[in-house]
């Protein structure tokens, strides 16, 4: 059966962990990956703010791993994951506020994606055996200030397009299982549906990212895959809020403001 | 008046902080980058193990930042700092040993470099006042598997290429103050001097780098912003060792290991 693990500020300003339930969320103490016990405390959920359920070190976003995409962007399907590093700075939670960096007056746009939250310290480590060192699922929005990727004619930017503060929003919750051969990642924009593709069109799905990744570097708990977007990205105005939205995992909604 | 830090592990295996004189290391408690207080033990250099000056949460590396290098490669001069990405997980002191990437038979690089170090938080602050949030100033080797860069024909692969465990050296100090005008980067390989080069040919000084780069993305006490290297970058054979030394920081010295 799968958990959904959340992290929040409770009203009086504390940091909280705990397991999302029909009756609330059950309070735990300690590390979401160490062995968290429960308090025996059940928090309502209105009571709260959510926050991000990890705080990555890394966030390592792939570009081109929807074959859809691949296709109509007409690109070569890669032959290894294709990704930048966001860095840990970038990350807020659902309901979080995304800031239009402060001299940056372009197009900025959003990507709903699968994230893959990483429990154990793993490299090198192979296909068969990657599972267990996923914790579970999220969702991201992967926002980019899109027109400084190609800005400079020698040298593409995606670092600084997709590392600003508050460009990586995650949550609500973390799964602990979900079904990729059924899920499907939807995206509305102010309402609108914008987005809404299965995560079985993955050309790397999340076990043999986290193989092929882990031999280019140590991935550590709490890291996170951000696994790619597909069709229907597009740019959202000051004031725009986007949800992501997959089963099992809950909708994770920001703002954009200016 | 200049002060070095650095950062160790005692004979017994704990970690220590500490400036460096001529008794040897004048040991401190606390946080580098709170308000460290002396323990008036002194240290004998050689009875330590050398670790990396800082842990930062993100490492931003500079590309195409200095003008011989820049003409040399008929590049057009940026307008922006053009900068990866590196995690925090890729770093290793003076004396660690660079690894070679599991999986990559082929070519890899030094760079030999200035490091900046951030020592208070910073978000969007001007080059006139950007100073202040500079801690001081390290050696880096900024490590790439070059041939990954152009693997895929249609994304640069840069934070796989210089992402790996290992792949920043840094240290072996962080010298608080360093002229800028009169400094050099020097680097050898297996003896052989391979670079020798002035900061004051960088085209974004580091005061002009914290402004430019913190109103793109918040920067950390820690973080580093490695600042791009000049003329003389080659390939390092496994087994190679490439020493960057630049004066008033020291001597950071790494092996290459396949």
């Amino acid at each position: 059966m799968s958990t959904n693990w959340i992290r929040f500020l409770s009203e009086e300003g504390a940091p909280g962990l705990g397991r999302l339930g029909p009756q609330g969320i059950a309070e735990y103490r300690g590390e979401l990956f160490g062995a968290p016990v429960a308090t025996g405390r059940t928090v309502a959920l209105e009571a709260v703010r959510v926050l991000a359920p990890c705080t990555p070190n890394k966030v390592v976003g792939l570009w081109n791993n929807f074959l859809a995409l691949c296709t109509k962007l007409g690109k070569t399907v890669p032959e290894h994951p294709l990704y930048f590093i966001k860095p840990g700075t970038s990350v807020i939670g659902s309901g979080g506020l995304i800031r239009r960096p402060s001299r940056y007056r372009g197009k900025i746009v959003f990507e709903g994606e699968l994230g893959v939250v990483i429990g154990v310290r793993c490299a090198n480590v192979g296909a068969e055996d990657a599972e267990r060192y996923i914790f579970g699922y999220t969702c991201v929005n992967d926002v980019t200030a899109v027109d400084l990727i190609n800005e400079d004619p020698n040298f593409e930017q995606w670092s600084r397009a997709k590392g600003s503060d508050t460009f990586t929003c995650l949550g609500p919750s973390i799964a602990t299982s979900l079904d990729l051969a059924s899920a499907r990642v939807v995206t509305t924009l102010d309402g609108v549906e914008r987005q809404n593709y299965p995560l079985s069109d993955m050309i790397f799905p999340p076990a043999e990212l986290v193989a092929q990744i882990s031999a280019d570097m140590t991935l550590y708990p709490g890291d996170v895959i951000a696994c790619g977007t597909s069709v229907g990205v597009g740019s959202m105005k000051d004031g725009a809020t986007v949800r992501v939205r997959i089963d099992g995992i809950g909708e994770l909604q920001n703002q954009l403001v200016g």
